[in-house]
């Protein structure tokens, strides 16, 4: 395997493979196969999306894959900013269709009709539903497991309100659910307002969660788009407000996909491979049995003793009692990015105890077997805080002041700098750099949102004051700059 | 909403968008928006599996969507059994692509090419792996929700073993799965062996889990089939055995779609509505406050109260604060299929009870508050004891030993007849008929299964001795007869 500083895409593309997330030998490019141990992960990570569709009332919707040409064509942005890039079914048996169906880059095309039925009166608002499904990009660029796939997992929330107020409000929300799932996954990530040109096609504007990545890129990992009207001028969809007037509904929706993945995978792994926040890994943590001649009835016993004391306490726990050497799981795991090892020896099971070695640091400790369950929640809290700690070290290292787009140019990894607001200004920025302008820092494109939303800001805009980096007028809106994925 | 009796598919039809189940105004013929009270279900059906699956050591994949046509044509019964019914990509972009892709119709022909490339040794046995996921099918017949669709909600598992026995042994365990399935979703069925002219393209034989719909048509609703090494030598899947020889693996697979969803709703509901398995309703119960003027606020908290104690005790509850009137809520929530309804006014609050009213024959039950997890529990099973009963009763009322086809002809149900193994004489059957010949009971076609294996026959095949109902010779082989949907 490459080492990954050195070269993080060798090191990435075998990884993947090495650690059994997915096989990439399909026969059509950028379409991978999940295998158990990766689909293991995003099944993890889509159950704390589910959790938090529920607690903030979001109902499952499932929507068919294909979409019908006419429909698709109804909003002009969506076919300017997609249709390069859509895969096109024309045939249906031996029969050409009547009218060609596009397989889903997105749902906007295909959920708006139906909202234009569902929504009637202002009761039937906030409509709030979502869908994990997968959607489908022609990609012409070359693909990469989980960052740029032709095929990709996706999560999809679409609101509809009665108010543009109330559809930022969502946003807001928005940017708080991602908050605490980006806390579970130990992810850093700067919040961004897209700049206009920027935004996704029929947005009235585009907020995004960019994470860094070791080439010190970022990589846009969930998105906010308030649609205004836009969308419910195209579709039709209306509702009779209390002074019986029909009014076009505000819309939104919030974006994730299997770059999440791609992410913890990029962020936390090391030259032995994976390691995974304990919220994610299919196993929390691995009992290794350490067998002596004769003395393996009694450890594997243990093993198993302490296995079901784990698992009962509800922790992800497995006995890997394959014929191997003990070496040789070691670093199987490792390379699989099991948070936490317990090694169990004859020895170990004199004293009844175990010993629980974390895998980002290697540190080892002696539990008690009784308090067993307590000393993992302890190691696994320690190790998530590692991982943390770790990450947004990396961040914060590389993100730089900087007061022209020049000076900006030499900065690896984001650098903030002064913008006018012009896009003139901000494109010339762009040239450049030959970098891409992520936006403008959360909390200074919406002071009203509350702090909680911003999450852990890397650097807050709020309070900036200096020069545009284009045309040197002065300003107090920063802008995030950086390469990006 | 039509009559269940008097004609069944105009009730069904209209019940489907009436439960709120599916949307079937999406502008696309045969497929249908899952809403989210429909979702809710499937996905109660697909935790059973996925549970089932879990226990029996399979372990979930994702396959990708497309299958170049260059893979989809190297198995040449797979193109003869669904060539004529495939969608087909042909266009990225606006690029014509080189290769076609067929959007999956079943995943055989995506799964093998990488089972080839995975199955090396002996240890690599059995392979079993399942996939969740939406197959497509460009029917040309009348769609109908849930029950003949475009695009299918379904479920496939794939295994791959060293002997034809072990393969084998895989049907008998799928046949376990599927009773242990059925026996929560209420359902009664028959098991044939289908008739070697009716078995899945590719498959050495087929069996298969037929339903009973209220027509007394039957309803395919699981399949198992052997595929012996016809897919491994078509996609090259071999392993290198004990002595260094390199051997065709043997295949099966095992299939569900959302049909079971069709199946219950057609078994058990009734003019009023569903009546969903206590297993898979979104809400077990749902609390109505009954109101009176200066007495809600005590009721209110009586039923919050209330709903949070099942709830603890684990059970799904709803409390229904519409501003409604109680007749309203138990239309609505009778149509929804909601088991047991839960009535709370001022006089039980008084007496610190309430009422408990089953869906499917409006028997009432007074209990007490505090004993209220209890009472549930026993209503919830005298109701799925309830669908149960009724279900098989219409079930074998409506199964019937015939000597010859032309009394098979008037039977309406299932007629189970004599037949001497031959096509043609299958064939005469079916001619004679106009029925479809599902095949021989299960416990005559594998009688080296296990009795548990079979699940509650309705018609054991074993000891059957007449005369086939076409040459009439004699026989011991019966076959089951019916009208098919």
């Amino acid at each position: 395997m490459g080492r990954k500083q050195e070269n993080f895409s060798e090191w990435y593309n075998e990884l993947v493979e090495k650690a059994d997330l997915i096989d990439k030998r399909y026969p059509i490019k950028g379409m991978d196969v999940w295998r158990p141990y990766g689909l293991s992960i995003m099944r993890a990570i889509d159950r704390y999306t589910h959790e938090e569709m529920a607690r903030t009332r979001h109902q499952e919707v499932q929507f068919p894959l294909f979409i019908p040409q006419t429909e698709f064509n109804k909003e002009a942005e969506q076919i300017k900013g997609f249709g390069g890039e859509v895969y096109w079914v024309t045939k249906g048996g031996n029969n050409d269709l009547d009218v060609p169906l596009v397989v889903r880059p997105t749902s906007e095309t295909a959920m708006y009709p139906m909202f234009s039925l569902w929504v009637r009166s202002h009761k039937d608002l906030p409509l709030k539903v979502y869908q994990i499904v997968s959607v489908f990009r022609y990609e012409t660029k070359q693909t990469r497991s989980f960052i740029r796939v032709r095929e990709i997992h996706f999560f999809e929330a679409h609101t509809a309100h009665d108010t543009y107020e109330d559809a930022e409000r969502q946003i807001h929300e928005d940017v708080q659910i991602w908050a605490r799932l980006a806390e579970r996954l130990c992810l850093p990530y700067v919040l961004s307002k897209r700049p206009d040109w920027d935004k996704f096609p029929g947005a009235h504007y585009s907020v995004a969660a960019d994470a860094m990545l070791p080439e010190l890129k970022t990589l846009q990992v969930a998105t906010f788009h308030h649609y205004k009207d836009n969308f419910a001028k195209a579709y039709d969809i209306k509702y009779e407000s209390q002074d019986s007037t029909h009014v076009f509904a505000h819309q939104t929706t919030y974006g994730m996909s299997e770059r999440l993945l791609g992410a913890i995978i990029s962020v936390h792994g090391d030259d032995k491979g994976l390691m995974l926040p304990p919220a994610v890994a299919p196993h929390q943590a691995v009992i290794v049995p350490i067998l002596f001649k004769g003395k393996e009835a009694g450890v594997m016993d243990a093993a198993r003793h302490l296995a079901n004391l784990l698992l009962a306490a509800g922790f992800r726990v497995h006995v890997d009692d394959r014929e191997e050497t003990a070496g040789f799981k070691f670093n199987d795991w490792e390379m699989r990015g099991v948070p936490v090892r317990i090694e169990l020896g004859p020895k170990d099971v004199e004293k009844a105890q175990c010993v629980m070695v974390r895998r980002d640091n290697g540190q080892k400790s002696f539990v008690a077997q009784a308090d067993a369950a307590k000393g993992l929640a302890e190691t696994l809290a320690s190790y998530a805080d590692g991982l943390v700690s770790r990450a947004w070290k990396t961040m914060t290292e590389n993100v730089r002041d900087v007061k022209t787009a020049e000076e900006a140019k030499t900065v690896s990894g984001i650098a903030r700098a002064g913008w006018c607001g012009s896009d003139e200004c901000g494109q010339k920025i762009q040239a450049v750099t030959e970098k891409t302008v992520l936006g403008v820092p959360l909390d200074v494109a919406f002071p009203s949102f509350k702090e909680e939303a911003h999450g852990k800001l890397v650097l807050p805009g709020k309070g900036f004051s200096g020069h545009c980096a284009a045309c040197g007028k002065a300003t107090t809106t920063p802008v995030h700059i950086a390469k990006t994925y």
